[in-house]
């Protein structure tokens, strides 16, 4: 139930509500989750008893009642989340925005990375105007504009180079740090990244990968993270790593959890796993966030954004 | 055959070559499709025979030689098609190039349609610096740069509105077209939406959807081209359809074919349809071609493309 946005209760029409089906009930009501209970086999019925309004009749073998239960689940799925966005509500219409993007190998052929299309998007929703450059060409892309951009983005890898390259003062952060926003865990990650400063030996570190993809995340998040943190720490750690749905929900053993973006995950199941950290006591960052912070770049890649999203630290 | 980038021609390795394998190769052979032969059931043999560099000896169960046939078919058909480049080509490194990009309900959500990614990623591979906006801010875009675009890219259906908004001269062009020259029909498409002007009562007009997903691609390609030919010619014209996979091996029946952009068919597939009605003397043209010349805006939109590209019209 801690990835799940909508609970659809499938019953037996014949054997109706059972103690189960009220068990489940009761968890799904405790936890405010949207639900729907769709009666099933309705077809066997000849009549057909009163029934709640959050219930319907239906049939998988007539069809019956099937059109009517999609609509419900995705009226529900709307209202689950109020929609956020990525950098749109920081923008006025017809400000510049700088995306400074690095092509290199690990870019999709021919095409954008994901987070750079949204974010392009959410540019456009607002009326503003991006424009885009590989770090190369960021000297180029400066003198092409009359005005300063509003604000300049770029990857987490080149973000010291990219801060160099700009004049003093240039509002600037990172992809990570939008998509950190945008899933509604900036304050707690950016906070818990500043554990990375304070780590004892001894201390055990949990690394999570959201997806299980590992020939990609490998690299990444079960060395590339650990003999970062090893370097920047300068201490004698332990590691632990988990994948895909697998998580603690005892973090206890844990001085600091950095999880990824958690793009696989939905957004109620990484909500979930943030609780399970912060009821804990146990810090928890992101990937994004702890490169950005071992580059010394967090604190300046967190200024374009209000005070309140930074309360926590 | 004519959709067939590699040909791996499978034999039975007990049964040897047979009539109909022949018969195969041969056709392969005479429209110069590259091959390989994979001589299967290669674990039953005791003894094998010399067999042509052409050939190679695999075993479905027991796997050998299936990793040297990969590699083999991918080195085969990376040797098919010289890269086109969109808009590459055109650039040089610090060029701006403004993408006029109307976001509508039928852009997907949070994200770019797919020929504008692939269009923003050729320009940032040429060094250059794509920037976007939607038709509304076009005039806060022009007045962000210090100096004018080199080329604005806009879509068919925003064309006349975008050119009326640019100051006379500023070269324009549009998705549709840079697509088609992409897929290397550009000339044969140009010169095919002449024909439009020429129709005469009674004319026959195919019009062809390479994708069969219906419920997007019948309202243009059944009921808005229809409706905005007829009304460009003035004529008494019929239609026929077409969806997918099926294309008409005799095209003679007809005065003009109109396809759609082809982005669900591979470039040979597309290619020979194109040298079908080129030998039967029939005018092939594409929708975004279609548009651009109804809307008058063909000619204006070619312009920012060398007299070779141009040369049939």
């Amino acid at each position: 139930l801690d990835k799940t946005d909508v609970a659809v209760l499938v019953l037996d029409a014949q054997a109706g509500e059972m103690a189960d089906d009220r068990a489940l009930l009761r968890l799904v009501q405790a936890r405010g989750i949207p639900y729907v209970i769709a009666i099933n086999k309705a077809d066997l019925l000849k009549n057909r008893p009163e029934i709640a309004p959050h219930a319907l009749w239906v049939s998988a073998l007539t069809g019956e009642g099937i059109d009517v239960l999609k609509k419900r689940i995705a009226r529900l799925g709307q209202s689950v989340d109020a929609p956020r966005q990525l950098v749109a509500d920081l923008l006025s219409p017809g400000d510049k925005v700088l995306l400074v993007t690095p092509i290199d190998a690990s870019a999709p052929k021919g095409r954008l990375i994901l987070p750079q299309q949204q974010t392009i998007r959410d540019i456009l929703d607002a009326g503003a105007i991006p424009l885009l450059c590989r770090p190369e060409e960021l000297p180029i892309a400066l003198k092409a504009l009359h005005a300063p951009p509003r604000l300049v983005i770029t990857d987490s890898q080149v973000f010291s180079k990219v801060f160099q390259m700009l004049p003093a003062g240039q509002p600037l952060t990172s992809f990570s740090i939008l998509f950190a926003r945008f899933k509604g865990n900036l304050a707690q990650t950016a906070a818990g990244a500043q554990t990375l400063d304070t780590l004892k030996d001894g201390d055990t570190v949990l690394i999570s990968e959201g997806c299980t993809h590992h020939r990609q995340c490998d690299d990444i998040g079960t060395v590339k993270l650990p003999r970062l943190i090893k370097k920047h720490t300068g201490k004698e750690l332990a590691f632990a790593f988990t994948s895909g749905g697998e998580f603690p929900d005892d973090l206890s053993a844990y001085a600091l959890v950095v999880h990824c973006g958690g793009c696989m995950l939905n957004d109620r199941e990484m909500m979930h796993r943030m609780n399970l950290a912060a009821s804990a006591g146990v810090p928890i960052t992101n990937y994004g966030i702890t490169i950005a912070h071992m580059n010394g770049i967090l604190r300046h890649a967190l200024r374009p954004f209000g005070e309140s999203e930074q309360q926590t630290f």
